[in-house]
């Protein structure tokens, strides 16, 4: 096998200048480097470099430090149980770890990840030893959009040989996203294998579909090739999503073996897509038993007129009125839609509901990290 | 809309650090520029650098020109409707570029990537205006090696909804690759939904095992974390992967609608995926009707011993003799497995095969371009 191995190696690397190297060189140790105390250890090469600095997730920008062979290195301090993203820039260009072959897209910003586990607080965004659902991105055909576009749909473990029915979460995502955010930013996958092997949340389908009626899926997905990935959208929170979201729900009911029912229908979104659920299940009240709105954006665009905004509270009331088994709502502290949550919350007390709906208040702003957290605390209390 | 856009990035901003620009200056054109002459123009702003190189490839690496800005610049001949790999090196630094946000993993190499399509000869691998199918993973249980594992699945436009039965291509990656390398490098979604659409191929379900029997899924999909790929496997190549396999067609076979017979049965593989695909086919020669051999390895290890392995050419004549519709052995003429390849067709033509196998003969070596090829031919001859 070794000849075998070095007479292939060696046949690449006459044929791939220069990759070689890096083919080789990976342990199975991954990088950075996690030591036992969760200190984080990066290393680049670039000794021709005046400044390497390294950029995890939203702190400042730290300083590494060269040593002698051109070799820059930095040491957290111990890191939380969680994932990160990080680039370095070398005399001010953006580079991802070559060392490190797991990445995350966040509209058009890719950065290099790595995760942090601890036996003892297992993080629910790694991959654990347990039972995993399928991930499938499938094509659904909307006629009220009257174009095909694309979901990613989590089945839970077990699902294709089980016969059971299961509840369906659907979870939206914000601007800059789409039908991947959830799954790659929210490793909703991972989230959903944990918790469910772990008992702390049922089994259920989760579907996340894509919210900007402007494209059928994410950018390089369609016909329109490999383009860069935007927040501008020309159709944003006008109604449209809203208004052909039942062709998503349909579609899933008549293909999937779900329970088709209020109490096993759930619906959820961060930012713009807390928007698109609190609409969507405010103008359909007999439809989700369990609304999730986290960093929701509340106060519809000015220049839109649309049916599907008018009398929010009169919708709100009689929404109530038909007993959602949990209306949720998370935000952190610094989110720029921290004001709007807290009018529109004092709205639902006014009306007596204040009893009525979980409110959940964590530190940071409009972020992944809350997202993440809020999707754990949310699915724990679903179906249940 | 523009007011919340605006405060809603400028949050990001402040969130985010220094995350802003680049998540505003993305067009839709993406990068590199493709003129209408398909040239790539290839841009890197490296302000401090002494020397940029451009890797496209596998070509020699390409010097940059430096503009006044600082902006280095390289622009291409015009180029082969195909998907292209390339990176930067910055004063020797490895870079993707930080405009384009897709990339190509190839074990432990990421490079930067695009596609070069034209109108009048369409590329298979880029996005089409078709009908998509569905693409899923998924995780089967395999008794034979006592553990659950993962398998990559494409299922044809249509097959949620058509209630019909199809035929099915097992499809196997080289050593270095996993359950995602037919989908990620192979593209076989985009050149199924476009030989589908474009009727040069039948619709049909293509599933891509994992062939590394010591692995559950693809790196960073276990619970062995974020490691590092590597052509490194502690079983390989020694009759597991065979003696396993039939694990995957019971369960594909029950749990999805199929035509379960020879003749709606097909098995594919490039280099190792080859030689599983040999074997396999070899050993079981009522099951498949159709046999792919892409760059195949053809000689077993000489540490291994195993009834897989052993009297190969008696149980070739044997499968020839229940007449397979299809046995196809395509390689570059450049390939280091040309010469075994040679030997392997002279054992067939010597037992009077020669009228029964097709042989395609392509330019390049060992190669996902000559892999993505051989999938294009061999597709368009299946289950007809």
């Amino acid at each position: 096998m070794k000849r075998f191995i070095a007479t292939m190696l060696l046949t690449l690397c006459l044929a791939t200048t220069g990759l070689c190297q890096q083919e080789l060189h990976g342990g199975a140790t991954g990088a950075p480097l996690i030591g036992k105390d969760r200190r984080a250890t990066f290393t680049i090469d670039a000794p021709k470099a005046d400044e390497v600095m390294l950029r995890l997730d939203r702190h400042q920008d730290i300083k590494m430090t060269r040593g002698t062979n051109g070799t820059w290195t930095f040491t957290t301090e111990p890191l939380q149980p969680d994932i990160y993203r990080y680039c370095f820039l070398v005399d001010g260009v953006k580079t991802l770890d070559a060392n490190n072959v797991y990445t995350m897209r966040d509209v058009a910003t890719v950065m290099s990840l790595f995760v942090v586990d601890d036996a003892k607080a297992p993080c629910p965004y790694a991959v654990h030893d347990v039972p995993h659902g399928t991930v499938a991105q499938v094509w659904y055909d909307s006629p009220t959009l009257k174009t095909s576009r694309r979901l990613t749909i989590y089945t839970p473990a077990g699902y294709e040989t089980s016969r059971q029915r299961y509840p369906v979460l659907y979870l939206l995502h914000g601007s800059g996203g789409d039908e991947t955010a959830w799954l790659e930013q929210g490793r909703t996958a991972q989230v959903m294998d944990y918790l469910i092997a772990t008992g702390q949340a049922l089994p259920m389908i989760v579907v996340m579909p894509n919210g900007n009626v402007d494209e059928q899926a994410a950018p390089g997905s369609t016909a329109a090739g490999m383009i860069t990935p935007t927040f501008d959208h020309k159709q944003w929170m006008e109604g449209s999503f809203e208004s052909s979201f039942q062709d998503i729900v349909k579609w899933i009911e008549a293909n999937y073996r779900v329970k088709a029912a209020k109490r096993h229908r759930a619906i959820a979104g961060l930012s713009m897509g807390g928007f698109h659920s609190l609409y969507i299940s405010a103008n359909a009240p007999l439809d989700f038993g369990y609304v999730g709105l986290f960093s929701a954006a509340i106060t519809p665009r000015k220049d839109v007129k649309s049916a599907i905004y008018e009398n929010l509270e009169q919708k709100i009331v009689t929404q109530f009125d038909q007993r959602p088994r949990l209306y949720w709502i998370g935000i952190g502290k610094d989110d720029f839609l921290y004001e709007d949550n807290k009018k529109f919350r004092k709205m639902l007390d006014h009306n007596h509901l204040a009893s009525r709906y979980t409110y959940f208040e964590s530190d940071g702003g409009h972020e992944w990290r809350n997202w993440r957290t809020y999707l754990v605390e949310f699915s724990r209390l679903l179906f249940k």
